[in-house]
């Protein structure tokens, strides 16, 4: 498999074209730290972006199609679909307004996305879902039974026209700006986890597993 | 002006209707506490999704056009847009992986996107995104001039077709699996501001702004 994704007219990064990534270790990373996709489909001329939960397994996306899915259904050979996934990673503060800008990590994954209706994969979609939103939950939940997955509704989106665009580092001031005594420099932005919360039927006999009392991202 | 905005056939919320929120103030501060919306929007029949910043001046959602103009400035009209604002509260974990679930508050918000080419009103479309993602930074920096305001892109949308989609609170198993030695709850999730980090040129005689240093989302 070639390391990176070729560029087409539709994925590579025009604007501020330095920003564009097509390395495919680099994609999977911004892919695998998400947690939620946005997807954008189109009916009847009209777009919808959706927030929904993903995986990624090897070269496919797979990602939860309930509020899609009956929409999606109709469409033989799978619907056009456009998924993003986007990480702020901080404010970046110049002199200038006008250079003001976010760091971010976005991927952009265009093509057909097709309902998986194998039990299998299903099973396999919904662990990548579970292991990459708090790993370690898979082994201790109660896994799903035929009837769950039979209601649970995937759609997988092969990994084929992607690219990434990314912004890091400091700000870039023009230089007549430079002098003014003006602080400039980045936020940088995480998400945290605070103190879990037990819910209110659950016994405190039953201890916080390590993955949910240490939980990072 | 009404206090909810009347759900259409586009914007009900039909999959767990009970997490459908169509009120204006509720709806309004979702805007308002977002910081980075997507933007979708069909080019001969392939949606795209983009990533961009927005600010809300009364009834209408400014958006940064950067990624997207080109393409939609040859739309006369206007262009169908869906822009969607996703916050992610929590994670919901239930004792079955089939109840797993997030807490999260996003808005979808459809309607034709028009151009803004009134400087005056790009400036203040520029106020708005600047007070939203770092309020005070505005009065302290370099104002745009009239070649940046040229330069800058920015889209409006009227809100006017809106819901949002709210889900809060614990996890709900099904009645068997309650007594199950599982752990249940919910692990709260917020975005945080680490220490600022000073631009290389930029003098260690100008203080850290409050609104940087004491920065909080």
């Amino acid at each position: 498999m070639p390391d990176s994704f070729a560029p087409t007219d539709r994925t590579r990064v025009v604007r501020e074209p330095q920003r564009g990534v097509y390395d495919r270790e680099e994609i999977y990373k911004i892919l695998d730290e998400g947690m939620v996709c946005h997807v954008g489909f189109a009916l009847e001329g009209q777009p919808y972006v959706m927030p929904t939960l993903y995986g990624r397994i090897g070269d496919a996306i797979y990602f939860h199609g309930s509020a899609a899915s009956r929409m999606l259904r109709g469409l033989s050979g799978g619907a056009s679909v456009c998924l993003t996934v986007t990480l702020t990673d901080g404010i970046v503060v110049a002199r200038s307004i006008f250079n003001h800008s976010m760091n971010y990590r976005s991927v952009l994954a265009l093509g057909k996305a097709t309902i998986v209706d194998e039990p299998s994969e299903k099973l396999e979609a919904l662990r990548a879902f579970s292991e990459k939103i708090l790993p370690g939950r898979w082994e201790d939940a109660r896994k799903p039974n035929a009837q769950e997955l039979k209601a649970t509704s995937i759609l997988r989106l092969p990994l084929t026209e992607v690219s990434a665009k990314v912004r890091t580092g400091p700000p870039h001031d023009d230089a007549p700006d430079m002098p003014l005594p003006i602080w400039a420099g980045v936020i940088p932005l995480r998400m945290v986890a605070d103190a879990p919360i037990r819910e209110a039927d659950c016994s405190p006999e039953i201890p916080v597993p390590s993955y949910v009392a240490q939980y990072r991202r």
